[in-house]
């Protein structure tokens, strides 16, 4: 009966922010008159909201939802740090962490003279299309990367890595670095600094970029803000100090030409 | 048995982020064995976060709630403007929308060095306490008001507004001047400047607030500033212009001693 609750929840997306009791029962496969009882019980509560025959996502499941310590409370912890980096960038600075095989991001501040970027707060990117996943899946598992590693490696423009020996290649690149930088490799017009943010464990528990024009940006002149930023929110998380960490200038990712994309590039 | 979920959820509190399955069954008051299933049925789907014996509310459930048009939603349309104003002001600048009797903070952006103050993201605050609420409960309908008004009407500091026959001539000022200046009301330290936001309907949806130190500040050189922005953020809800809206220099609202909040001041 649970699941019933959360396939109602689930049926809504950021496609399909509001339903009609039919979709809500088609999209979470639930007869028409389990769907109406529930739908009642979960509007009656706040988890729902009806406005002019739809349904849609309520204040209140919003308001239990930002208790998330992966959600908002990272986001509090790291909001003033996230402010100083967009007021020295005027781009868009983002902050993501991991969940599955994707980087979900928990916060966007965006310049209104910002590159227009396709992610939002609480929608989630795969991993190694984007430079906070880059970022994410060099400091996770091994057995995630492999997950990731052996695909499918969707491509969304010719400058996305779909080559598994080479996403290899370049993990190991950003684990050495600190940081990546990615340039085209989800839109071909924006580009990615990213650095990780450690907690008190000091392991990896959110990435954080800056992204920019692609066109006429020195993506490295970004990469010492990044950087500290990052480690100003692990400091304020309680990561231990770590004197050796990685501290290259950044390499800007190359991917290679399209056409190399087969199984032969391994 | 959707009430018996949503009881699991509610558990969770911005006190208590984090529950045993003792806790959480305590709470919702479930037997332990019902609880044991609900949970886990829950942290299965990644509605809850299990994490040293303790659960907390999952990532996947704070991107449902994302999903809310009153919560995030109306924070990203914000958003631009809330960076104007925290660039001008460099103090904290909330947004607020109205639920049930509180004001739900939906946004809020702090300097590192602004005042303290209680609210956080995802928090809520009695109407007639803060500046916001004052805003929100002015616009709202009159089975509102004449609820809040029959009270009670929580006292936070000497200054705040518990005297029903005060609060009433305090909303017609807020209506007349398009404009509510709190001084110290919900804590001493604190005063806020806050104004209302329209959507498409031309309805009050929410409230926008800067919040400073109540010492020192001269809040009437915030008025024009917050109400610019709130005008900024109602026009790209797609409200109506209104030409003869409020535009008064902002009345400080000024609460009478103590000693006169009994019914003798009706």
């Amino acid at each position: 009966m649970t699941e019933r609750v959360l396939s109602v929840l689930a049926a809504f997306s950021a496609e399909r922010p509001e339903l009609t009791l039919t979709e809500i029962s088609r999209r979470a496969g639930l007869p028409l008159t389990t769907t109406h009882r529930i739908v009642g019980e979960l509007a009656a509560w706040g988890a729902l909201e009806r406005q002019a025959g739809c349904y849609r996502i309520g204040l209140r499941l919003w308001e239990v939802g930002s208790l998330a310590p992966r959600g908002l409370g990272l986001r509090e912890t790291a909001m003033p740090f996230l402010e100083d980096l967009y007021e020295v960038t005027r781009q868009n600075v983002q902050l993501a962490v991991l969940d599955g095989t994707d980087a979900v991001y928990v916060e966007r501040i965006s310049g209104r003279g910002a590159v227009n970027v396709i992610t939002r707060v609480g929608g989630r990117l795969p991993l190694h299309a984007t430079g906070v996943g880059l970022v994410l899946l060099a400091h996770a598992g091994a057995d995630l990367q492999e997950q990731v590693l052996a695909g499918p490696l969707r491509r969304y423009t010719a400058k996305t890595i779909c080559v598994p020996a080479q996403l290899r290649r370049v993990l190991a690149d950003v684990r050495r670095e600190g940081v990546a930088i990615t340039d085209g490799m989800i839109e071909l017009i924006a580009l990615s600094i990213a650095a990780p943010v450690r907690d008190a464990r000091g392991d990896v528990t959110a990435a954080l970029s800056v992204v920019v024009p692609s066109e006429g940006t020195d993506a490295r002149a970004y990469v010492p803000a990044v950087r500290a930023a990052a480690r100003a929110i692990s400091r304020a998380l309680g990561a231990p100090d770590r004197p050796r960490s990685a501290v290259g200038g950044g390499i800007i990712i190359q991917p290679p030409p399209v056409q190399e994309s087969h199984d032969a590039a391994l």
